[in-house]
């Protein structure tokens, strides 16, 4: 039996797990995947992840990969697997790699959304999905500040103390605000080989009149990064600050030079392309 | 100090409710709202509601009665009361009503919202607000026997037992059945005086390519009446009945003769009309 590499498309609801990464006595993704997967091939393998989501974050298209020597047909592995797996995570797609394929390392772009929601009373049916900012935000200057991201900058200034790395240089490929969920009209996950759970238009749980989302394209982010972004922007979008301070916080490579980090629960890891 | 009627909208995620009904040691919506009022007024009071919902069922806008002679004013009710209650309920609008309104007696019509799921795999982000049907369901079909609901009738084939209403005339005025979220683009919460939540497309929690929406306004429903549409119009639309079926179900005013109740966590109160 040789070793085969798979990929996986896992998508969840990041509101019980304490993130992606296997921690003991704690409830991880990482942790839940690896058991399923013990459950049925019996192999104790370690699963890589595109984004290493934190504490309460949410994956529409996490994507995982593993070696393997299971006997499971690829096509029976996502239904098996979510047969084993919690409500509030599934396991979209799973699908043969090229030798090695590694789902962290070679990760080409990763897609994130941050939603805020800015009614005056507090969220309901989206309150474990966005950011309550109680406060009308102007969209188009919150887009000029979210343009002055994009590009390859050192973003120091937007990496939270803590995990810091040593190379601070990113590159934005995109930076995208949209009101009322307007910008989710077009599918924004990849249609990739590996699929993921839809996030276009229509939901019974919306309030989306007062919904702002921020996404972001990027290949590669640093701790706490989008969330920073999302900070920065709301206060752009509440006038405390115009949208040119955006070029000047990322210049000063100082994290206090920039917004705050917002709540890990507006966050979600959308899509990652290879 | 004279007494005045006042008209509260209310939403909830029915999730972790045992219904509308007050209810000794049990969590409902009556008994959370009338706790909130105590705390903000003193006042023990007994609210009225346009529709009793059942346990699991959730509200984007519920209306609520209740005579009342507290000073608070009527601008500031909504947000004290959301300051005294749970995160999965909100008072969405609170207004002064003609004395005597009484919202159970006085709706004129009343807006249910039933989502089905047709996803392979189970829901994730929607999973508590829909059925999982996980077949391919033929909308055309669906509407066409929904149309055949419409107007007044004996409805006494879509009442559960348990529950039975001497009179099981009622009328339905519109039934919708939209695939893809594509009914939400037009704005489904009446712009009324007492507001609502609103439910319009946008949301990040949503999987709305395979999401299919029924709604149904009427002059009143019988128990579980909405529910036992749901799974009614599933038959349907999995091809096990044809479309004609339904007026035959009607006609037979029997429960046995239609299709099975659909379960709770899909229905949503949407509106009510006075």
């Amino acid at each position: 039996m040789s070793a085969k590499t798979l990929k996986l498309t896992v998508a969840y609801d990041g509101a019980e797990y304490c993130g992606w990464q296997r921690q003991p006595q704690r409830r991880t993704v990482q942790g839940e995947l690896e058991r399923a997967w013990l459950a049925i091939t019996s192999e104790e393998v370690t699963f890589n992840a595109a984004g290493r989501t934190d504490s309460g974050v949410h994956a529409a298209g996490q994507v995982a990969s593993v070696d393997s020597e299971t006997t499971v047909p690829v096509e029976r592995l996502a239904d098996a697997l979510n047969s084993h797996l919690p409500a509030d995570m599934l396991v979209v797609a799973a699908e043969h790699a090229p030798a090695g394929f590694h789902a962290t390392h070679d990760a080409h772009h990763k897609r994130y959304r941050y939603s805020i929601y800015t009614g005056r009373s507090r969220p309901l049916f989206c309150r474990g999905f966005a950011w309550h900012v109680p406060a009308p935000l102007d969209v188009a200057a919150m887009q000029r500040g979210a343009d002055l991201m994009v590009g390859t900058h050192d973003f120091a200034s937007l990496q939270s103390v803590g995990s810091p790395r040593e190379n601070t240089v990113r590159t934005i490929f995109e930076a995208t605000v949209c009101a009322g969920g307007e910008g989710m009209a077009s599918p924004v996950v990849g249609a990739g080989q590996g699929g993921a759970v839809a996030i276009a238009p229509g939901s019974p749980l919306s309030e989306s009149a007062d919904l702002i989302t921020i996404d972001v394209v990027g290949d590669g982010f640093l701790y706490h990064m989008v969330r920073t972004i999302a900070g920065t922007l709301a206060d752009v979008g509440r006038g405390r600050r115009p949208p040119e301070w955006v070029a000047e916080a990322i210049a000063a490579r100082d994290r206090g030079a920039a917004g705050q980090t917002a709540p890990a629960h507006g966050l979600m890891l959308v899509s990652v392309d290879y």
